[in-house]
């Protein structure tokens, strides 16, 4: 790894950053005003509202049961991975010469009765040395970000607010998606950024993030990525039956192969991982200082656009993860996105 | 002039902020909310509203003579220049070879009563062909920016509110001077920038600013500046003496003599005038689309920190232009004063 030469201007954007900037994020133990919230977005930087939404009625009401009760066997769709890398950098080994790269792998999608989908979760994965048929094969994260509450889990909307009131004041809009995740401890949400203002809520279990604001762009070492597709094996790609019943699990056992996408322009992203820094590093990860925050249930982040995070979590003791998410548009007008535009192009010509 | 290349990231900002954002200011007929205004401070975009200020005291009731009868004799500090070029790039020739550089030239400074200015500002240049001795020599400029309302002009402090309720309530904090500025026609402040952000209300007269915003900087052309004063011709540099009587007014008939600042490191300056866009032009200044916008009296104006402003006056009937502003620091938190940083390194890295 090559250093950094004096009067980079990219290692100074970066020392610069940190030095304006706190690492450490703010804590509110109230929501905040739209004011209040609009400064936060003036200076694009993240907070966090303890206990926010502890009064939720999905906060105090979702545990296992009750949403089996609520939802049953309504089919949602459902990510699959072997290791909870849903839309996440990672080696594909060509059949054809044996050579390794990295692709982005987006998970096998089905569609699963929720009830199903739930108690694949909560199964306890196996101890080391339990015959391998019971032991769990794959990952399974309920993810679409497609406005879902909305849609496949509709029945549980009025359980969460239809939108943030000081975040649709503060910015003027409603929400252009609110979104359920559901899953375990098993999946991990590699570092990526989205344009879109984002209030995110925990309900149940923990999750933790690792915030990178977008001036240390240079530092996550985007690259153009060829996209792959589990599928799972024995599948001519097109996945399982999606019932999500025991032939599916079965396949799962037999294993998901990752399966190069043809025709799809590589995507750049991040192939840094924060909690492994000398891995995929350039000469300006080691300036970074990534801010980390855990969020408990009843817990409101606000993760503002072009900022990289990576997201993991850890279960409720019945065994999953969920949470609700507010995506806003972001503004496009000022100037955050052409400068953050104009730190991509000057960190490319400089690779 | 050199072109821009092809995929040159500077190029590509300055476009793609152009694109975005548009360059006709957007009027209010009202003054905004403390959350409204935040709202373009989050954009870091200008605005104006017509007839904000319209019922201030200030601009009820400042004419010359009432200003006369309230401050009299009272001394102010005045900037005098050959041709109303305080503070601006001015071209230097050396006594000692002959050559010509460009320097910033600060202005002869020197009290003076305040109603003997106010009859200076307020005298008609003499028609072609009248005698010299009554002609004007000299521009003279009320532009001390010293919270001068709280010292020098205090007399006239409660004219004008103390502070811009929405700017104070959200920005949380009060300004960090309020300032009175008094000329005429004659006076134009060069293109420069200022890590405030500054709302600006026009008293009497007319004001004109052409406004850039930083992600232009590169077409601005900054070149590190010495600095030159300008003296009385004859003086040792020590000024007039003081007293703005005829013998003052008698050495600007002399004429005023620009002399290099030794010991005084030079300092990063636009040397473009959007006025004149083929001169001093860099290859990325065609790019810019300045921002263009008339104050009339009681008109206010946001000027967002760190955007570049070239202004000029047109007088009132009495001959006088008359405005007030109040500057709040600007946050250097978040990512616009560290990203500014770097658009300004690397476009120098560029030259």
């Amino acid at each position: 790894m090559e250093d950094t030469q004096p009067n980079d201007p990219i290692a100074e954007l970066i020392t610069n950053y940190h030095e304006l900037n706190s690492s450490i994020i703010d804590e509110l133990d109230e929501e905040p005003s739209p004011l209040e919230f609009m400064r936060y977005v003036a200076r694009n930087t993240p907070f966090v509202v303890r206990g926010g939404a502890a009064d939720w009625q999905a906060t105090r009401t979702w545990t296992v049961d009750y949403l089996k009760d609520f939802l049953g066997d309504e089919l949602v769709n459902v990510a699959v991975t072997p290791a909870g890398n849903a839309d996440a950098p990672t080696p594909y080994t060509s059949p054809d010469d044996g050579s390794t790269t990295l692709v982005l792998a987006k998970p096998h999608e089905e569609d699963q009765p929720f009830s199903t989908f739930l108690d694949y979760l909560t199964t306890p994965p196996t101890p080391t040395g339990a015959p391998p048929s019971t032991n769990k094969k794959e990952t399974r994260y309920a993810q679409t970000q497609n406005d879902n509450l909305h849609h496949e889990y509709r029945a549980l909307l009025t359980h969460v607010p239809a939108t943030i009131p000081w975040a649709r004041i503060a910015l003027c809009r409603s929400p252009d998606a609110v979104n359920l995740w559901v899953g375990n401890g098993a999946s991990v949400t590699a570092l990526h950024r989205d344009s879109y203002e984002n209030v995110y809520v925990q309900v149940a279990g923990r999750k933790h993030f690792v915030l990178v604001p977008p001036a240390c762009q240079a530092g996550v070492a985007e690259r153009a990525l060829r996209s792959g597709v589990y599928v799972r094996a024995g599948d001519g790609g097109g996945g399982g039956d999606g019932d999500g019943d025991g032939e599916d699990r079965e396949k799962g056992g037999e294993g998901l192969r990752l399966v190069l996408e043809e025709g799809v322009e590589p995507v750049p992203f991040a192939t840094w991982d924060p909690d492994r820094p000398e891995v995929n590093a350039t000469p300006y990860s080691r300036l970074v200082q990534p801010m980390r925050v855990t969020l408990e249930p009843g817990d409101m982040l606000y993760l503002p656009c072009l900022w990289y995070h990576k997201v993991s979590q850890s279960c409720s003791p019945e065994g999953v993860c969920i949470a609700v998410n507010y995506w806003y548009d972001m503004d496009f007008t000022g100037p955050l996105y052409p400068l953050s535009t104009f730190v991509r192009s000057v960190s490319n010509q400089r690779k």
